[in-house]
């Protein structure tokens, strides 16, 4: 038995929510594409450039999300329900937190050039950030989508496991080639951040498979 | 005055949700035992057998736990009650990912020898995951139990304190004696992952205590 | 509309919660004092007293902590009201062990000498503490300093973005000058934990301003 049924109370009061929501999944795409970016760039002299540009990105996030939190404070809305939408918001936050760190990384380690696989979960993360902007744009008509909604979280999910493996090739290969302890650092933390961000990509993804199950 | 008796609640209802947490425990029990084995091992070539059964151990139980959530949404429940079953559920999981990130790293890491310290608080661990299955497998009969209940959190937070001896005292120990910064980067982030398991034990337990306080 | 007036419920039942919040605030304050001290010591033998003080500081902090929790469910209090006390606690304690963390790591690292940035970003920590003080000394009557608590967040805001100012030049300044790999390692970590620390006393000051919004 559902003794809340949230999207008949979310409808009616709750649509401004979102708006809201896809912007903050749209912001976080674009941070995505800045950090393929970061991955292929060959200059050292380029990485601060892109790292402002994620930064501005992520300050906005924080910005939509406390816009978030000030309309969920003044709305009527259960607090079972606020809870929901709270995590939401500041999970995706948590990715963009984890885009931002990762740049920020390669903006104060200056590595001599970043490890392959860097590239290759930059793309994973872009493609979770796509899948995410996509589940987001369905909530508002989930009931009609549960199942599509369902399937972008397990290719969530999926993205999140090649990216696991991708991450863990990676730290062999530093481990194994890399003498220098330094540049071993800078090389293991930058991986290690990035792999963080599509794990809470992964975790939007779960929040969102939760909100199905609750209220759909 | 307490406004919410969960423990009454909890019996006809939610009688369901012990077996599944005590199936979490039994899970994570086996994996400590593993943790166990590996920190004894001494041949380098069986870090992957051991970390692949520790890996099928932690999907086990991110299934165990996904059909905790699905019967925690599907069973009428107060908000409040979910909560705790949920954080439980949520941190008896973070105790299993801990412990497969112990395992990953040996694997990745390919350490030549564990300090001696990785079996000492292997067996911390394990001693802590005894307890934790006790403690669940008296929350089904609080009432009757709430000093045993509580002695044995004491008991999870005193283990908890020896660990961080334990595990000071091998970080004091590499920073002495390991003159390589690459086998000191591998032995201190073992080290620091197997200390993080013992301390999400410990969590367990501080959650077990709320809820004696609570509800019994 | 706001359906839950937290100023209203607070004041007749929850005033004693001011009193242990404030002891908490008192407390972290004073380990934040002690961290000046260590960070200023020249003395590797000083290293050791000064975080048994502090590591004294944090378990006063845990036993305050676990009476608020205590206090929190004896009392008649909504969940959604105890939620919040709940988080500022939590918060609060989340301060304090990180500054414990710091000087663990201080006291098992014995490195020879701190990177000057420690000194700034603990004098920065501490002014955060003072605010967190004075914001919760306010909580009581928050719904006349509205304005001034807002204020006072702000401020813990702006200092975040100094610390982080700080810690990035000072990790940028270690990898650039540290040829030694263990070396930069205990600075890096050391310096990384009071970045940490401040950070969560900001999210003091988050929990604040939510409360603010919600109740005032």
């Amino acid at each position: 038995m559902k003794f809340n049924t949230f999207f008949n109370r979310f409808v009616p009061h709750e649509r401004k929510f979102y708006p809201i929501l896809s912007s903050m999944s749209a912001n976080l795409l674009e941070g995505a594409g800045l950090l393929i970016q970061l991955s292929k760039t060959t200059r050292k002299e380029d990485y601060r450039g892109i790292y402002l540009q994620i930064k501005a990105i992520e300050t906005k996030g924080d910005r939509i999300l406390s816009h978030l939190f000030d309309e969920l404070h003044s709305t009527f809305i259960t607090p079972f329900d606020r809870e929901d939408i709270n995590s939401l918001g500041e999970e995706l936050d948590n990715v963009l937190d984890s885009i931002n760190s990762v740049a920020k990384r390669v903006e104060m380690y200056q590595p001599n050039g970043l490890p392959k696989q860097v590239v290759e979960l930059a793309n994973l993360l872009h493609s979770a950030c796509l899948l995410v902007q996509q589940a987001i744009g369905l909530l508002d008509t989930m009931k009609k989508n549960v199942k599509t909604v369902k399937n972008v979280c397990q290719q969530l999910h999926d993205i999140e496991n090649q990216a696991d493996d991708v991450y863990e090739n990676a730290i062999i290969d530093i481990f194994d080639r890399e003498k220098d302890a330094i540049n071993l650092i800078k090389h293991k933390e930058i991986l290690q951040e990035i792999e963080r961000a599509t794990d809470r990509a992964d975790c939007v993804g779960k929040i969102i498979k939760t909100i199905i199950v609750k209220y759909a």
